[in-house]
């Protein structure tokens, strides 16, 4: 049995985290911390929640692994202390995703704080980051809304079947989890609910990132906030490459994760493969899950790809944990079903 | 005071229309029908709803317009009998939306039930359409996607604004309203709330009705359902000609609907003009309107519309309103505010 | 044309009075201003929304009546101020809603700000105080849960239906826009959707209203939040008094109620009267109406009153215009339909 | 290892059990079909789900336990050929719940369809017959309501803390899971969202089975639809005897119920017993657990009793599993964490 830190516990990946430990046989949480200096500790807000105790970074000795829950910026020094102590850390936030300090910089308003550290961050998408995040100390866990655009687009990027020179869009739809449980306009049931809303278009943080581990700068991507609690769904369009398809791409998919525990490549049409009546991925097939749905469908002269995920999941804490698992030697599914 | 007949008033957009009008200073719903042919009538289901009667063509003699809120394929046979009457009809079916008796064919899967209609039928996009839907004795009122879809795209299209080789990618989202009032799988609670879904990719009804009007088939539309009654939201992504930019193609859409009640554009970082707090178009700010809200912004290489109107008011009932104004000789806003 | 001042009118109830007005023939709102002292002006926040002025007493010289949509505590000293000029007020917050200040402290903990006032304000449930509004110069206009109470039990009450001894239990469901419209942990969306809540068991501040009101403490009150915008029901148990039934109680309502233009009572079943449907009053047969749908029925030993509202409108906006409509001699129904 | 089969898989507590049993670590559901006589088996409507086979009784031979998740009426002959077969059978429809027949005639409008079964049959309010269950060949799983109800009332009846002469009040509003899968008016999207009814006031089914557990008919019950998907949240109130109280209930309640797992008695005035901000109970605390949470709180001359569970778990699926667990000889909580 090992065990871990939670920093940062009393919002919505923290508590997912806690939840998703509870039945992991190797791993418990031993430490359950909020991330605010100075802040005093909270008694649990319901019964059967757990106590959240002061910040004690002494505390992170007692553990084999550290995940940081907590917002950007604050999670650097808590991660160079982990570190100091030879703990293995993910980090949920975007403090290490982004390789360059100057990007960083023009992305977050500020200088990155502890661009020393960049070096031997691992950008954590598992499937395709595997060995790496098994020796990495520090893993950058993947934004939410990159893990389900990323997912579809790059094992299609490096087979060559998307034409190199056309635009990719990426049209993402958010529950509203992701944007956390401090209560805000925007997340005002009045404002959320029987509404629906694009926001940040050409100026969202996660662009630079997705375009980091895309390799390419030609995605263009909007997030709309769904009157949802859980799930991203993104829909995809790619021109495809000479000789390419939907067909090819769907195979393509599909050989690449055949043996992928949260992976799962629709057949044609988006059917359940045997089922009668074709489906295309949903929301709710993915809620409370780690799984990554995907459908591939040609439309005119373009390929539609729609994945699905659960954003507190594949999008931050299941994938975390995914990570966690290898960094410390342990079955990559475990705690994960 | 003139009077109109609804045909089909059990379904969503007959009881908008029925709300409509309540409004209307100078025209009244006199005679309130269902479309099927032998269905027996219907009082209220609630306090203060109209009855409903049994259809009986004969009463079309007495108004002076038609509207036809029925299924597809069951307008034609209706519309004929009004138009011998010399009534003027607006039919908010699919019906004579498609010019080419063969597209509607191999869209709806049967032969066109009416094709000599289909020469006098004026498709009713009203703020592209107005003379000739002031002349028309037949219009086919435009699909709520298609609106919303066109009212942005058409301004720029004709004045060159857009790459003529890219392809545009139409991604819409709909409240279950559009779905219709009769229940079933798509639209069960359980299937809707808390879930998010893409639907008919490469292969819904509104394409071709959208090529058509458009002028061009390189439009990409996928429609997705969203856990809302009203509403639809379209991000559309265009590539701007050479010379063209956001900046120039929403003065392009701020002048051609400047003088036009109905469709707002708004400012740049889709402010509303004077406001602190730049916002883009949100579902809430046109439901229970006949309005259009348009909001331009740059996204890398390419350009993003965000087009939002109430699907059961601009996307049907709502426009039908402005088409018998117009067909009427009465003011085309009124009944709409 | 006479005209209003609206204060406090960024806040949900100043905005649906805004919205009621623009379809008044009579009322015009030609003030329109924040409540808070010091407050600066607020432009449009979305695209055809008027801008909200800071606050100056002085302009409430130039109209006929005001309207305070300020919180409790905020409206006494406003409202001194619009009577010294010889303005209509009414009072949309519980500033003077409790006759005694004894009471109003208790309830709201902190002294009456105004006690003096309190001799001249008049409790505005319209229905049941129709002549006294029509002379009044303040108006407390009754808060949204005591109107959905009040409206059925008065009559019950008065005609000695209900048996006095035993206790009348109000179970009570709202919409979270009667929380308001600023953001907080009890309406976040991640707090409101998919869930349901209890709150102010026994301590909510519209007891003592809804008892001062009934002329009986013998009611018991819960509150819960519903995941909707708009409306409240309230289910209420009543004790029959000896000889009195579900049918002569709906009779006494009925007959009570048969002149009144906002509220309706249902057959018996809760029929549509000539439906073949028999149906309970729902949230969405009134919401964005200013009605108050009634129905009775037997459920063992007790009468069950089914009783629902738009909390905006006949429980806040849609009343207080009813109220004001008599204050300035115009037609009771203006403005709402 | 033990197995088990699942008839009626398809519907919302057939599906809810197979994602229960997913996790346990002793039964398995090896044999899982539709309840229906000739109809066809069902491949996976998504992708992960499982096929549902064709009825065959035969295949119960090859089991230790049968579920049967089928509506009221189609219960009853599978049973008898399960307990002809020595099976042990819990029922989740209503074909057992109710001792006389003539009170299942009169509620469900027909005969009962295997009168001589009831006698052997257990009604499984696990908390209140485990030693029954134990021994049981046939439990009738009670409803939802019924349990959300019972499980307060049990205790506070059998104390004589509860004033034997007055009526008690039952106001229970419940998602809508709990009308099924199969789509209808009552659950049509649009007739839900943004909406709140009440229904079978004086007439619900669930009154005769709360009236039978509960030894009295006074207990007035009204249930409620509310616009979620999962959970059932009672209001009830009741009368306290001389020398009762909400602190003598709460503290019956809390004794009763100090071993239990799966029912949590809160503190003084809700708390969650440590925390600074007291609180009731809600459904999201309960969702996707076996969880009954209690608060007990007076208000004026009545005692108000809160209690929440999930339908589809406490309600239904979750307690066929204690059940079954009892039944079969197993650790009661095994699969319901």
């Amino acid at each position: 049995m090992k065990s871990v830190a939670i920093v940062g516990a009393s919002g919505y990946t923290g508590r997912e985290l806690l939840t998703l430990l509870e039945r992991h046989r190797h791993l418990r949480a031993t430490v359950v911390m909020t991330a605010r200096a100075g802040a005093a500790p909270e008694p649990p807000a319901f019964p059967g929640e757990p106590s959240i105790d002061a910040l004690d970074l002494g505390r992170l000795a007692h553990v084999d692994g550290v995940f940081l829950c907590t917002p950007h910026g604050a999670a650097s020094s808590i991660a160079a202390a982990a570190l100091q102590l030879g703990k293995k850390v993910v980090d949920l936030s975007a403090d290490f995703r982004l390789r360059d300090p100057a990007v960083y910089a023009s992305t977050y308003g500020s200088p990155h704080p502890a661009p020393d550290l960049l070096q031997q961050a691992v950008y954590g998408l598992t499937e395709h980051a595997r060995d790496a995040v098994r020796g990495a100390r520090l893993v950058a866990n993947p934004g939410c809304y990159p893990t389900s655009i990323l997912l579809p687009l790059l094992p299609l990027l490096a087979a060559g079947q998307i034409d190199a020179e056309a635009p990719i869009i990426a049209d993402s739809k958010s529950g509203t989890s992701g944007a956390g449980k401090a209560p805000g306009e925007r997340t005002h049931f009045g404002n959320v609910h029987e509404n629906f809303v694009a926001y940040g278009v050409g100026t969202h943080r996660h662009a630079p990132e997705i375009h980091q581990a895309a390799g390419t700068d030609r995605i263009v991507f909007t997030p709309h906030l769904l009157p949802t609690f859980r799930g991203i769904l993104s829909t995809i369009y790619v021109t495809p490459a000479p000789g390419a398809s939907a067909a090819t791409m769907r195979a393509c998919l599909a050989e690449r994760y055949a043996a992928e525990p949260f992976v799962r490549v629709y057949g044609p049409t988006g059917s359940g493969q045997s089922g009668p009546d074709p489906r295309l991925p949903e929301l709710r097939l993915v809620q409370h899950t780690n799984q990554n749905h995907l459908a591939v469908a040609a439309s005119g002269p373009l390929v539609v790809l729609v994945s699905v995920i659960d954003n507190l999941q594949k999008g931050a804490s299941g994938q975390a944990l995914q990570n966690m698992n290898l960094m410390l030697g342990l079955a990559e599914a475990e705690g994960l079903r």
